[in-house]
């Protein structure tokens, strides 16, 4: 391709395959932690109040530079960045940018489409963008998926089970979310599928590990959303780096609206990678 | 908002109800074709061969000049501009300024996130980019859909059964794709629920059009997919203005691979629009 945007520089690079990134990352900062970059503009503190909309790039490479240490990904929703118009896709961009090489990024995309098209959006996000990891909708089935599973170093993390209420309509009738779970655990011969399982989901976590025992899970719903980290790690841990990551993002980013923003992202950060790491089970033996 | 991206003239605009502007599109070119506007860069015809790619703006607009009075909509899928960096997204603007306004467009993103997040994907499909109606996925669940639909001048079609052989993973198991149907159906407070169905899905259309009598549906599969347009139409039609939108793409974009290609492509879309009005069941009495 030679009409990709330029200013990438990790377009075409072979990388580690992304879950023994993410394990690494987790060993170095001790982090079960991803911090879910999805700023909105009415919600910045006291010194992004006004300006272009290029203080939202400024607001995330603040928070990035204070937790890059405490972290072991970032999650940026592409949907925050969207709604911004073209200005908000260089926000992305230098977002991006700030992220430390060692620290995986993943898309919170939930793309989903069929192979030709499907395609695209794995172009866009892996090599447009340079993401390790992807977040995508398993409705239109396996097919679908193969285009972004194709990238041997990258990974997606699949819809499985989410913290919203909608789950009710058609994840949990029928029982979808554990045949998504056994499908894709059967799919992944390549190591580089996860799940995303939400938080909120007390007691049925346990259910999607038994249906998948290797498969890495993503968690969101902890924070704002009131989901139990003890839950998600507990019921959640499996038998492989990188089994277990728990997204936070309003509760780090907004935990302070004052000047003092960064240091309070920072400790609310620590915080929540303290009480991830005291919620490891032992090893037995 | 202050900070959207500049130069997208119909934000905030009030619309009449997206199927009312449909059904009188349809009427006006006697038409129930849409074309898909999903630009390859790799498949251009000669005249684009080469070049920066701002050709695929221009390749685009030949495209929706040659067609524009034979179509009832537009159907850009936003994948093949998000693969072309941040210049593709300049490319969808040029393409999106070229539809003429009464000419519905479809932005087929295939979205579907929890509220916050799908308000902000709403915000960059309906007030950035001015589209008139949206693709979804229904995973998630209502609630998801939420966002899109309290735009009530605007419409979403919902993924129910698409046109891919992964169809049969999680769709056609336990009748997903009829749960979804009939769900969706008692959900359309606002008229403008539609739902996606493939073409290639003979026999299984109808099933979808009784639980669902009263939702308009969009049907790609036809054209290079295989799918039956005769089946699509007949299978499909129902109670509604605008029940019935069949899209075809790659058909109509590369019919020829020369200089001809503007002619080719409406000498494709003439075809199909007559088929499919050829299609269109008698009315009783």
């Amino acid at each position: 391709m030679t009409i990709l945007a330029k200013g990438h520089k990790l377009n075409g690079m072979k990388r580690e395959p992304f879950f023994q990134k993410l394990a690494q990352a987790q060993e170095r900062n001790q982090s079960l932690l991803c911090v879910g970059l999805d700023p909105d503009p009415a919600k910045l503190p006291a010194p992004f109040k006004r300006g272009g909309i290029q203080r939202v790039a400024r607001f995330n490479q603040a928070i990035i530079k204070a937790t890059a240490d405490l972290v072991s990904a970032y999650k940026p929703n592409w949907a925050f960045y969207e709604a911004l118009g073209l200005e908000g896709m260089r926000v992305l961009e230098k977002t991006l940018e700030a992220v430390p090489r060692h620290v995986p990024v993943i898309a919170d995309a939930k793309r989903g489409d069929i192979g030709n098209t499907a395609k695209s959006y794995a172009r866009a996000i892996f090599e447009v963008w340079g993401a390790d990891a992807v977040t995508l909708s398993p409705y239109m089935g396996l097919d679908t998926l193969e285009p972004f599973l194709s990238y041997e170093d990258r990974a997606a993390y699949v819809l499985c089970l989410t913290s919203n209420p909608g789950a009710e309509d058609f994840e949990l009738p029928g029982l979808l979310y554990l045949r998504v779970a056994s499908a894709l655990g059967q799919h992944d011969t390549r190591g580089n599928i996860g799940l995303v399982v939400g938080a909120t989901q007390l007691g049925r976590i346990q259910e999607v590990r038994k249906a998948a025992p290797n498969l890495p899970f993503l968690i969101p719903g902890v924070g704002t959303q009131g989901g139990s980290a003890r839950a998600a790690v507990q019921e959640a841990w499996g038998n492989r780096p990188g089994s277990v990551l728990v997204n936070v993002s309003r509760s780090v980013l907004y935990a302070s609206s004052g000047n003092d923003f960064a240091e309070a992202a920072r400790a609310a950060a620590d915080d929540f990678r303290k009480e991830l790491q005291g919620y490891i089970p032992r090893k037995k033996g």
